[in-house]
């Protein structure tokens, strides 16, 4: 009987294996960390293929218990095809039939995906988004990311390159964006933009957004301030797409989520100050709830409910 | 067999009606105005019955030949339960079961959708959209409307309030809109704005978008200047739905469709300059084809391929 799903997460210097039951529960995880490899997919994928049998031996799983390995990596992922497109901060990727490849040596189903579409996928099915048929998925961190639950189905776009709310406008002149664009959402709210207004509003070149949090908590004025701007900030970055795609729910993710009950009432704000009415009457912006899990959870998703 | 389709089109002031043939071209059509009867839905539907059956009289079209009559609505419509739930611009309708009453009294079957969806569907699969899985269908008029085809279908969100890429921001601060928000889209490329800024670039109040245009096919240098703003700000308005998205197609109707020409450039080079790479290279931004006949034709498709 297949009642488990591999879970697989590479980031650019860490790479998290789980084994996920049929609950969406990761009941056994590994990691390891990449260093220079990582920009060599051959000496990756051994070490993959590697990590995978151990996990499973670890834990005496046997592969006829396994329904599938889902992957997800942090960049442009055919998921049709199997094919890793490009990995922007990960050189040495281009075009690399993965798939193929680890079924081949793994001897299991394997599924590719976006690393954000799988976090979004993970806390549709398991998550902060259950029960709805149409969500938006955001990650607040360095980057901004987003993936997209429509018509009860990921939405990858014809170039599985949709979901780039981080790089959705905010104004029409505006700071410059490594994507090329400017004024992108992710300039107002990615932690380079949070960690040197967190510096200017406190006066300490080092304070960290952590910092920051822990002072919140404490009832700081200035830093509750702080997190009322990124929350308006926020909810201003949703609007366009809240009036666009009607969402039933806002899933807020990644580190800046940790500070989730200090932004939320300025998002809420500024999305009923702003929003259509349809639409800001029926969207509930609610925090993330597998944490650093979601992409592992959503594998068994795509293994078992999405391909 | 049923070979036609009727098409309704319901707008504030007048109503289309259309027999849409298979290959969805409308090969009869007829129209009433609506005066203030629009704003009764009794008085409304009993004229849209016998309009419908007038029409069909005149071809000598049996019921039996009509798989069915779609009609489109400028409001919100519940296209799953077939309810007119509200016309911003006509009072009086207020969640009208318009296909329940309208199928027992034509006794066919009856579909109902938002007119720019119906526009979007007719552009799709007889117009501008051919051929494609996804695409964004803006419409530039007074108002400025969306409809999207995500994924082989219409997308109409679960408040069936979705595509309303008129009201996405432009800017963090902004025009005041109708719609409650403040520095929508539609406050920069909708008539009201352009006629404003004509008036003002030509310092004549009187000078219409007509004149203008006619002045750009002319060659005069400060007409095709005034389009060339106008395309950068509509292209300015899709880089967000296009990162977003990711959508194969743009396709742009409505009465500032009529200068596409002189809007195009600007729009694509604004696409190619601020949008991302991948979601810049794909996308295709072409005017509508159908004219005024795609809410008609649209019928069609609702009708036959996407109940």
């Amino acid at each position: 009987m297949s009642q488990y799903v591999i879970g697989i997460d590479v980031g650019g210097t860490n790479v998290k294996l789980g084994v996920v039951n049929v609950k969406g529960k990761v009941i056994a995880r590994s990691s390891f960390s990449t260093g220079a490899h990582v920009s060599q997919p051959a000496v990756l994928i051994d070490a993959l293929v590697q990590a995978v049998q151990a996990l499973m031996a670890a834990r005496g799983i046997d592969r006829s218990a396994v329904a599938g390995v889902g992957v997800g990596l942090p960049g442009l992922v055919d998921a049709d095809k199997g094919i890793v497109r490009i990995l922007p901060n990960i050189p040495g990727w281009l075009d690399v039939p993965l798939r193929r490849i680890l079924q081949r040596k793994l001897r299991m189903e394997v599924v590719l995906e976006n690393d954000v579409n799988m976090i979004t996928l993970g806390e549709w099915k398991f998550g902060a988004g259950r029960g709805v048929h149409d969500l938006v998925c955001i990650t607040l961190g360095t980057g901004v990311g987003g993936g997209l639950i429509l018509n009860n189905a990921i939405y990858r776009g014809p170039g599985f390159a949709a979901g780039e709310i981080g790089h959705a406008p905010l104004n029409e002149e505006g700071p410059a964006c490594g994507c090329g664009g400017w004024g992108c959402f992710e300039q107002y709210v990615g932690n380079r933009c949070l960690q040197k207004n967190a510096a200017a509003a406190f006066g300490r070149k080092d304070i960290s957004l952590e910092d920051v949090y822990r002072l919140a908590v404490e009832g700081n004025k200035k830093a509750l301030g702080f997190w009322a701007v990124v929350g308006g900030r926020v909810g201003t970055g949703l609007v366009g797409t809240i009036n666009i795609l009607n969402p039933s729910r806002i899933v807020i993710g990644g580190g800046v989520a940790g500070s989730f009950d200090f932004i939320r009432p300025a998002i809420e704000e500024t999305i009923k100050r702003r929003c259509m009415k349809i639409q800001a009457g029926m969207v509930k912006v609610v925090r993330a709830r597998l944490g650093t899990d979601a992409g592992l959870v959503g594998a068994k998703v795509l293994v078992c409910h999405d391909k």
